[in-house]
């Protein structure tokens, strides 16, 4: 690309630095973001400052917070015997989505792969171990996308666990196999919870 | 969407207000950008808002610039009686691409459309009508999306500038009727170029 300007050819390289923007999308927003007088590069500045800066880890569930532990967690309506582990924040935002599930949520951060360097003590499996140590949870649910490193993940945690009083099951595979959660209709979503699959039990 | 941040929620919407993104996109740019620890969020933010602050028009062609006078006007080995009118900046930048067209541009900023309340003073047609003016201007290339916008505006200019010694020329019609021209290969938009159209001559 031919820029007439530097402080733009600045701004399109920021923004194509994001994931899923090319080159020409980065120009397009640049130049609506250059034309706009509704101080939006102003909220976007501020928003995003603030995210990065005033949110953290919820203590307990390890999920986007703005406070220690989130509203998530504080909601003493939720059963709190009951955790579902998902690998993202944006697997809590699909299930809460679906209105079906109320108990809590374990947020991993990511799934075990050792060809994208990830290993279990790069996700909160320890902090998982922990909740489950104080002998307050029953149940854990494996909201865990389906695929190889997904199974993964399941049998390390299910590995991890297998000394305490526990339920553990897996989302019903109507999601196919290699889909991504996040991406899945409420529906679809909602029945897999419903018609969860026993993986392993305190009894056994 | 049920957010368990307000920080993250307020970031999706400032990014959501962006054209071409939706609350979906906005989530994954947040979330990558709240991880993110390259410095991209201060990188982004400094970039635009010197982008909204310390740009400019240039005052010979409307285009957008550092300094008075943009890069390109001030390239002496161009043409200076050849002009080249697009709608927008990115046009601009799509002719450069080719390498093909050594005259000068004026950006419009736009198109005539009754329809979006866009009228010929919303325009930089005033300020074209000052460079002609200065009798200088040997020959306008009208480089100006084929469309019933494009035509009135290309109509509009030609008549605001009848009365001067002028050769008008539209690029060829190889870019498909409704299409973008941005949008062309670079083929196509260099041929259209070089192929362009007498549309009113000083000698008429």
């Amino acid at each position: 690309m031919i820029f007439s300007s530097k402080k733009l050819e600045s701004a399109v390289d920021a923004l194509s630095s994001l994931p899923g923007v090319g080159r020409k999308t980065a120009l397009r927003l640049a130049l609506h973001l250059e034309k706009d007088d509704l101080g939006l590069v102003e909220r976007l500045g501020k928003s995003l400052i603030e995210l990065k800066t005033l949110t953290k880890r919820c203590a307990k569930c390890h999920n986007l917070s703005d406070e220690d532990v989130c509203n998530i967690c504080l909601q003493a309506h939720r059963r709190q015997d009951l955790i579902c582990v998902v690998e993202s924040i944006r697997d809590v935002m699909a299930i809460e989505e679906t209105g079906q599930f109320n108990g809590l949520y374990h947020v991993l951060g990511g799934r075990i792969s050792p060809l994208e360097g990830v290993g279990p003590e790069d996700l909160s499996i320890e902090l998982l171990q922990q909740r489950v140590a104080t002998g307050k949870v029953n149940e854990i649910i494996m909201a865990i996308s389906p695929s190889i490193e997904g199974e993964t993940t399941i049998y390390y945690i299910s590995k991890t666990l297998e000394d305490y009083q526990l339920d553990i099951s897996i989302i019903a595979r109507g999601i196919s196999f290699g889909g991504e959660l996040e991406y899945a209709d409420e529906l679809t979503l909602s029945r897999s919870i419903e018609s969860r699959i026993p993986y392993q039990s305190k009894n056994s």
